[in-house]
């Protein structure tokens, strides 16, 4: 019935040129999602005629994005020209800004990856610029591997552990860092026109809360117990998203995702928002350690990256050391005491642990599900299920690189503009 | 461009049918929500073609749902024919079953209420038969009156203050009622069948958390700061709802809106749901009569209505009773310290608060709006507006009653089968 109402609408107002560019779009998507097909099928399969169809593809060939190639007739079941994604020909770089480390990725447009880098830092004792400055450094280098791969780089997008101003893209209030209202992405910028500038003009620079980016790449369209899904990210501290008909929730002014500063224990800890026993002061990286390590073992160094340092953790607790178990179930235990408000409220599909939650998942599991069990009122949790992220902390930067390549399945005759430098 | 898509999508697989009663209901709506205005104009709003239109309307005037009249020729400015709502042809009718007061309304499709009714119960000392008995006896009532008043009634829609399993209908759990896995749906339809089948067939009975309906009560297309937004329905408990997009989220498997058992206090008060410090043992009614009165006040006279009740408290409220003002202020530091989270995660238009707290709104928004401010990390609260409900304690009912008329704005030609009796 929507539908329906949405044609009648659409077809009264939507402007040639808008049209031609969503159809772009509308290949390019099914191409990636159900990989190579015969133009007839393309065409059948997004309801286009096979003339018009015919017609996008080759715009889409010109652009170098896809290719096409004869099959040859084979009688009754000739397939004609097969269509197939030149996914290699554009990427999208995400990078990330967080208390404890940096990482970027480079992202092409069939999903592979075609550059990624990390690097452990103390974001807490080195100025905003330090930090900017090495985040530019990696960035600039996975430009740099994106060049050498034929790839144009389609945008940017740094995630940020903390509040981002959507209509400016300032970032208001980075908590853990302890930053307030720095420019992120004019400084990135900044960085890479002097490092990079001489190659080529600098891909657009954004700037976007991290969680909110990692939801982004915890959506899995078509999986219907992801299309209502809640997503909790963990990293120092702890960031979230809901997920609802498909779509990241970001708010009317783009604020969601802070999730962390639920009061769970009033007379808990200082949080680094200033208030007292929030959500992420009991299941934050920084609270596992606390609980689980002495301010002197060697896993704190902060120039571990956040790998190296879960791996020795995940090895305690493969090898049963008593204390880093306990320290696991009790933040399974906080993990599952507030998601199931959440759960109670939302009843998602599922309830996905990404970041470091789902480098340590199969030992905060048994406890958070014992909890939801028993906290959600609905039978059986509601239904929800509770899944690990396949991409762990790395899901804040994935979902950097796929909102970078957004614009250009949007339009993806965006792309010619791009083609003026080499990346 | 998702339009576009999707009208890409639509031409290839809508049937005619379909799309014809998407066009009668587009139509409806529009008339509805804008007012009566000449086909012409009304072709062009919705994008069809005049003649399309013209076929469109005379059936919706066949099924008596719309007049039309010819303003005749007055030279360059003709207005042509008038297209004009009939919105006494039919209505929705609403029930809520709650612990302290059962309601129902009858609402029609131009938004006039044509019936009103509710009562004071004790819903924990009766039995459920008997409180079936009662609302069933208020919806016979309702039906006679849109008899009277020559209305099809589009279907009946009970809320209830518990777990709706969304497949079955069944009321699996409501905590303060004590009620477990009763169909309320099958209860009411068996009741209405005996006193009302003699007059014709018993319209469809659906049931439905009445929070959920609140909600949808709430909703008003078009205004931006409501399309994403928190609503908090104040009854006995707690229950909520979230809106996104312009849709309530009714979750995976239709459980959401268990907002009320977020665990504040955990040395708190036990409640109904068997756990220990939920937040709306802090917010619900029954917290802020115990907070306000004593055991043998008269407000807690079972046999008054909530809205006599309401009223009581709200006098004491304006003659500065110190009591009452404390309690108040304490429900509504409680509200903003639960609210905190919820906008702090999502960043809604509008936090509303309905059912009891719209009547006490004036006197818990100071708490509330300060607690608010003080613990979302984003500046000025995330933007967030607090309104308070036009509806209040009616809003769950108006809610029924407009879910009820919605098979109806899907599908005008539907009416056809309800008018085989003389609902």
């Amino acid at each position: 019935m929507r539908d329906a109402d949405i044609t009648v609408r659409v077809s009264a107002t939507a402007d040639p040129a808008a049209v031609r560019s969503a159809r772009l779009g509308l290949l390019l998507r099914s191409l990636r999602d159900g990989g190579p097909r015969s133009r007839g099928r393309l065409a059948e399969e997004t309801g286009l005629t096979r003339s018009v169809a015919t017609g996008l593809v080759d715009e889409l060939a010109a652009l170098g994005l896809v290719s096409c190639e004869d099959a040859g007739r084979r009688g009754a079941g000739r397939p004609g020209v097969q269509v197939r994604l030149v996914g290699g020909a554009v990427c999208g770089v995400g990078a990330e800004i967080n208390v404890d480390h940096l990482a970027v990725i480079a992202v092409d447009l069939s999903g592979s990856v075609i550059a990624e880098a990390r690097r452990g830092i103390d974001g807490r004792s080195l100025p905003p610029e330090s930090v900017l400055d090495e985040v530019a450094d990696l960035v600039d280098d996975a430009l740099a591997e994106a060049r050498t791969a034929g790839a144009t780089v389609t945008g940017i997008t740094v995630g940020v552990a903390g509040l981002v101003d959507a209509s400016t893209g300032l970032v208001t209030l980075a908590p853990n860092l302890g930053w307030r209202d720095i420019d992120v992405a004019a400084e990135v910028r900044r960085r890479l026109a002097v490092t990079a500038g001489s190659v080529g003009p600098v891909p657009p620079v954004r700037v976007a809360n991290e969680a909110t980016l990692a939801a982004t790449a915890e959506l899995e369209p078509g999986d219907a117990d992801r299309a209502d899904m809640v997503v909790l990210y963990g990293e120092v501290g702890l960031g979230g998203a809901v997920v609802s008909a498909g779509r990241v929730i970001r708010g009317r002014h783009g604020w969601a995702g802070e999730i962390g500063h639920l009061q769970v224990d009033p007379r808990g800890r200082l949080c680094g928002c200033g208030r007292t026993g929030c959500w992420e002061t009991v299941v934050g990286l920084r609270a596992l350690l606390d609980a689980a390590t002495d301010p002197d073992d060697p896993v704190r160094d902060p120039a571990l990256t956040l790998e190296e340092r879960l791996a020795t953790l995940a090895d305690r607790a493969r090898l049963a050391d008593g204390r880093t178990l306990a320290a696991l179930d009790e933040v399974g235990a906080w993990l599952g005491a507030g998601a199931a408000f959440l759960v109670n409220t939302l009843n998602p599909g599922t309830v996905v642990l990404s970041g470091y939650f789902a480098v340590l998942g199969e030992w905060l599991l048994p406890a958070l599900e014992t909890r939801l069990a028993a906290d959600v009122l609905a039978p059986h949790a509601g239904g929800t299920k509770v899944a690990i992220s396949a991409f762990g902390p790395t899901a804040a930067v994935r979902g950097g690189a796929l909102v970078s390549l957004e614009p250009l399945l949007s339009d993806p005759t965006a792309l010619a503009e791009l083609h003026g430098g080499t990346r």
